[in-house]
């Protein structure tokens, strides 16, 4: 599936690539990866990174090198994404419904480990009744809400839910998801580490009420970047689902993640500098994720964030840079700009340049921008 | 390139298609560009659509029927893709700087009628020389700022600039350019008129200025979907830029743009009912540009917003819904949804269903999403 061996960026040096131009850097990528594998094998848990923020088959591939088990993804069309580029073992942490989509997860069954969650009984049926007709098996996990209030049951819920799976042909119960989404963007760490704490109480006491009646429960998974160093540590998860870290970011920044090397660049170009003191980047909010805050430029020298350009604000297509006493700026000149959120900026690009030491190695079609279904 | 003779969709009711699904009204879109196409007639101007919001060529085809002289793009790829799309008057409407992108500008310029906007002698020396080189022509624009504090020089640097782009060979002067992207969100109608008389002034001062040195001005092009029906009746403009409208969305409507009719629409469907008087959609920020507000319901059989379901909150994959007392959703149920901003919603998908009376009637590629270069 990778075009790389023919791409004719293969060799530049990023300087030379079109702007805006995204690109993750190897040694970063893989000294993140490195990190998140090592923190699962250290607790004695499996690692599934989930790939919503990448969704380039290509780095997903990466991370089943450094260590991971399989991967996560959120959507049916997603996983399709990943079984195309030969990802064979796939958990789609979300509820799946409605019998186009249903006809969808069981033909991928078809050529790919699937494992689903599930929080209702008649959403289990259909699953059932597809799984059946196909001729497939699909892994259940039943969702379990651990604080979020998103999807999910109550740990009270969880028991008959999971003898539900249980009886139904066609699935199997691999067991618990509890993912908790409303810890990520905590910035307090006591308070981080309190509320994880919280929500692997909720899990292990689902994982408790559906043993009590006879039920195995092989597989409880969950966390997120924004907390796997804590999360990973608290007994509760067999599995681990953060994966956005990898690129990381200012927001996983804010979150607190320790030691993980910003990994994720746009390489932008200085467009226009009508005025002293300012000059305008040919990248805006179509491609740099805006909604949590701006992007911020990069030094590469002193491999930190430059004080001296500042990002003042974002149009559709246009960066607004305000320069520091001194600083001057021409059309044509390059800046590096790391992502306010990964999440939110990868999926507005097409290709995201794999690159080491400032010389692309490889060109990754972000293949899963745009699977919404 | 339309798949639509042989899209599976075609036919089929939006209630059959799988979610989230984007479609346009095809009555309100009409109803809209005849309304846009409509001013810039009774004020003898042309119309020339922005369609970075729609990033669809076979939608920028319905406005050419409608009346548009041509198109308006961000970025020479999104260019490229309205030539691939059949589209063969484009203006760029901004400055295109570097060598590589430069080389794509004059390629594109042997398959399609080019104009671009220029505000630098040096990319204006540049332009020429890849122009010359490969024996095109380009159409220049001088970009002037008038009041946005972008990209542009001021009323004063015109003269100089417009003459230089004489000078050179390889390129035609056009006439000006002058967006007033800052008065575009003004929500105080009075205000919103003032500012839009100003950046009028400062465009045929421009004008003036160029042609008291015995330059002709063909053409003066700029307006936004937020000021339309003010700028195209100021005298400034020849050419009125103003596309997004005949999508129409809640910031427009937010920024008081007249009669227009909602023509965007997002069908989602619940995935998860757990709690009383809360319901999760399958469309989050992924799905609905979210840096400007979220989503509202709406409905269609009143043809307005649904009070009786509040979009609380977007998760990156799924809506919150709080219902009203006594509405319950249960997983499989549909709602429409109204994005809060077009622009920042199509670019999130990759294919937009042409609907009328709710029928598929054809399938839209948006083949510009994700053409940032």
């Amino acid at each position: 599936m990778t075009t790389a061996a023919t791409h004719e960026a293969v060799g530049r040096r990023i300087e030379e690539l079109d702007t805006p131009a995204l690109f993750v850097d190897l040694d970063a990528l893989e000294a993140n990866a490195s990190m998140m594998a090592g923190a699962c094998r250290a607790n004695g848990i499996d690692w599934r990174p989930h790939v919503k923020a990448s969704k380039a088959p290509e780095l997903a591939k990466r991370l089943l090198a450094a260590g991971a088990v399989g991967v996560t993804c959120a959507k049916v069309s997603e996983a399709e994404v990943m079984a195309d580029g030969g990802i064979t073992d796939i958990l789609i942490a979300n509820e799946v419904v409605g019998a186009t989509k249903i006809a969808r997860l069981v033909a991928l069954a078809g050529r790919a480990r699937l494992c689903v969650a599930a929080d209702d009984t008649r959403n289990l049926e259909e699953l059932s009744a597809a799984a059946t007709a196909a001729g497939v098996n699909l892994d259940v996990l039943v969702d379990v809400d651990v604080g979020m209030g998103r999807c999910g049951v109550t740990p009270e819920e969880a028991p008959a839910l999971a003898q539900r799976v249980l009886d139904l042909p066609g699935l199997s119960l691999r067991g618990l998801m509890g993912y908790e989404g409303h810890v990520q963007g905590i910035r307090d760490l006591e308070e981080k580490e309190a509320r994880s704490e919280e929500s692997a109480s909720m899990l292990a006491e689902a994982k408790r009420l559906v043993e009590a009646v006879g039920i195995p429960v092989e597989c409880t998974s969950g966390g997120g970047t924004g907390n796997y160093w804590i999360a990973s540590t608290l007994g509760a998860l067999t599995e681990l689902q953060a994966g956005g870290g990898v690129l990381m970011d200012q927001t996983y920044g804010l979150y607190g993640v320790p030691g993980h090397r910003q990994a994720l660049f746009l390489e932008i170009q200085v467009i226009s500098a009508p005025r002293l003191g300012q000059a305008i980047g040919d990248a805006g909010w179509k491609a740099s994720g805006r909604h949590t805050g701006l992007p911020a430029v990069w030094d590469s020298d002193l491999a930190q964030l430059d004080s001296s350009i500042e990002v003042t604000g974002l149009s559709a297509e246009h960066t607004h840079l305000r320069l520091a006493e001194g600083v001057t700026l021409e059309p044509g000149q390059r800046l590096l700009l790391v992502p306010h959120y990964s999440d939110s900026t990868v999926l507005l690009h097409r290709t995201m340049y794999a690159v080491r030491n400032g010389v692309v190695e490889d060109v990754w079609p972000i293949s899963g921008a745009g699977m919404l279904q």
